[in-house]
C-alpha cells in the first residue's frame, strides 16, 4: 500500500484552527489590496480603519468555503469574499452612529464617527456599500458574468430594505418596548445578521456554479448557523466582559433590547443555539466529508467566546 | 409626393417641453412601480417620500435619451434610468443631514431626517444605494448580461468615494476655508455632480450596445453639461429665491462655500457655462438629428430657473 492510497482510506480530521488561521490572513492581504489609498486620502483612510479593524472575517470565510464545497476554489470567490466584509463593514460604522446605536468602541478600537467625525462615517459607509457592488463586479475574474451578475442581485437584496436595512429598522422601533415578541425579534435577527450571513454562504456556491438544490441546502445551513449566531451574541453581551467582546459589554440590557435570553431564559436559549447548529450541519451531510469546512465552522459560532 | 416622403425632407423641429413632460410621466411611473410598499413599512415610506418628491428627473431621461441616440429604447434603459434617480436620492439624503450639509428643505417638501428621524434617513439612504444595484441588474430585460454588469460597475464606480462620495468629502473640507482652488472646486463639482450626470449618459450607452468611441463621445459631453449644471446651481443660489429653488437660497453664502460666481464672478460664471453647453452639443453632431434630445436637454440645463 502506498502512503497515498493510505492517505485516501483514512482522510485527516479537519483542523478548523489552521484553517481558520490561513483563511483569515488571505482575506486580510485581499482586504488591503482591495481598497488602496487614493485622494480624497481622508474618506480612504476611514473607510480602510474600519475595513481593516480585524475580527474573524466569518463572512468572507464562509463565502470562499461554500464556493470551495462546489468544486469552485477560493480565487473565484474572493472579490466576492471582500464585497461581504465591506457590507457588513459598512452595516457596523452605520450602525454605530449616535443617531442609531451610538456605540464608542468596536472590535477594542474607537468608533469610525469617534475617529473621522459623524460626516466621514456617514461617507465611508456609503462609499464601502458602493465599492462592494463595484468590486465584486469588476475584481471577480474565471467566473461567467451570470453567475456574477445573479451574486451582485444576492447581496444587494440582503443589504438593503429587505435585508439588512430592514432587520436594523425593526431592531430600532423595537428598542425599549415591553412587549416585543418572539416572531419579530426573530424577524430582526433574520434581517439584520441573517440575511448578510446567507448571501455570503449562498453567493460563494452561486459562483461555484451550484444547482438549485445546492444553493437551497446551503441557504438552509446559513438561517440556521444566522439564528445560532444571533443567539449566542445575546448570551455574550450578558455573559462576556467588554474586554472580551471588544466592545460595551450589557448593552443590550442598558438599552432595554429584546433578546433571545430574555424572553427564553439562558438554558432555552443555550439549547436552541445547539440545535439550530446541528440542523445547520446535517443540511450539508449530503457532501460528505467536503462539508467538514463549514460544519466545523458552525460548531466555531456556537463556541465562540467574543 | 406623399406625406411620408414629405415628413423625411423636413424633420420637424425637436420640442423638449413635450419631451421632457412625456419622460418624466413614464420615469414616475417607473419609480413608483420599482419600489413598492413591504414591510417594515417605515423605511419604504421613507425611501418612497424622497423618491417620489417629484424633481425634473434629469438624470433618467438623460440615460433613456443617450440609449436612445445609440439605436436602444426606454424600456431597455428604464431600470438603469431608476437606478441613477434612486443612487442621486440617496446622495440627497444623506447631504442633507445634520451632520452633513443640514438643510430643512429639498424641492420645497421637508428633508427626510426632518420627518421621519435621523436614523431612519441614514437607513433609507443605505436602502436606496443598496436597492439600486439589485433593481438595474434584476429588473433590466432585453438587455445582453455583459451590458448590465458594465453599467453596474460605471454607476458602482460613480456613487462611491472616487466619486459622488469623494466630491462630498472635498466638499465638506473646502467648507469655510477661504482659500479654495478653482481646481478643488472643479474637482468637487466634477464628483459630487459630475460624476453621476456622466454616469446617467454613459450607462445609456452602454445599455444600447455603444461602441467606445459613442462612450467617449457621452463622456465628454455628459462632463461638460455636468459643470455646466453645477456652476448653473452656484449662480441660481445667488439670484434665485427660496421659492423658486424650493430649498434654502443663499445657503453657499451663510456656509461660506467656494463657488463659481465668488471665483470668477457672476458674468464669467454665465459665459463659461455657456461654453461648455455648447461644448458639449457639438461632441454630437456627429449624429445629427438623433442627438437633438441631447442636445435640447444640454441647453435646458442653462436656462433652467431652479
Amino acid at each position: 500500500m502506498t502512503s497515498s492510497q493510505k492517505a485516501t482510506l483514512t482522510p485527516p480530521t479537519f483542523e478548523l484552527k489552521p484553517y481558520l488561521l490561513d483563511r483569515q490572513s488571505q482575506v486580510e492581504a485581499a482586504l488591503d489590496a482591495a481598497l488602496p489609498m487614493a485622494y480624497p486620502e481622508h474618506i480612504y483612510e476611514s473607510m480602510r480603519y474600519s475595513l481593516l479593524a480585524g475580527g474573524k472575517r466569518l463572512r468572507p470565510i464562509l463565502t470562499i468555503a461554500s464556493c470551495e464545497l462546489l468544486g469552485g476554489n477560493s480565487q473565484m470567490a474572493m472579490a466576492t469574499a471582500c464585497a461581504m466584509e465591506m457590507i457588513h463593514t459598512m452595516s457596523l460604522i452605520h450602525d454605530d452612529l449616535p443617531a442609531m446605536d451610538n456605540d464608542d468602541y468596536r472590535r477594542g478600537k474607537l468608533t469610525n464617527h469617534k475617529v473621522y467625525g459623524e460626516d466621514m462615517a456617514i461617507l465611508a459607509g456609503d462609499g464601502l456599500l458602493a465599492y462592494a457592488f463595484e468590486y465584486m463586479a469588476r475584481a471577480t475574474t474565471g467566473v461567467p458574468i451570470d453567475r456574477i451578475l445573479q451574486a451582485v442581485i444576492h447581496l444587494a437584496k440582503a443589504s438593503g430594505a429587505g435585508g439588512l436595512v430592514g432587520g436594523q429598522v425593526v431592531d430600532l422601533q423595537s428598542e425599549g418596548k415591553p412587549d416585543v415578541t418572539l416572531e419579530t425579534l426573530a424577524y430582526i435577527h433574520a434581517h439584520k445578521t441573517g440575511a448578510l450571513l446567507e448571501s455570503c454562504v449562498v453567493c460563494g456556491g452561486i459562483i461555484a456554479g451550484g444547482a438549485p438544490v445546492d444553493l437551497q441546502r446551503l441557504s438552509q445551513y446559513a438561517q440556521n448557523i444566522g439564528l445560532a449566531f444571533q443567539i449566542i451574541d445575546d448570551i455574550l453581551d450578558i455573559t462576556a466582559t467588554s474586554e472580551e467582546l471588544g466592545k460595551s459589554a450589557g448593552k443590550d440590557l442598558q438599552a432595554e433590547k429584546a433578546t433571545y435570553p430574555k424572553l427564553l431564559g439562558m438554558e432555552e436559549s443555550q439549547r436552541r443555539a445547539q440545535e439550530l447548529v446541528s440542523t445547520a450541519k446535517d443540511s450539508l451531510n449530503v457532501y460528505g466529508a467536503a462539508a467538514q469546512p463549514l460544519q466545523a465552522l458552525a460548531d466555531f459560532i456556537t463556541t465562540r467566546r467574543n
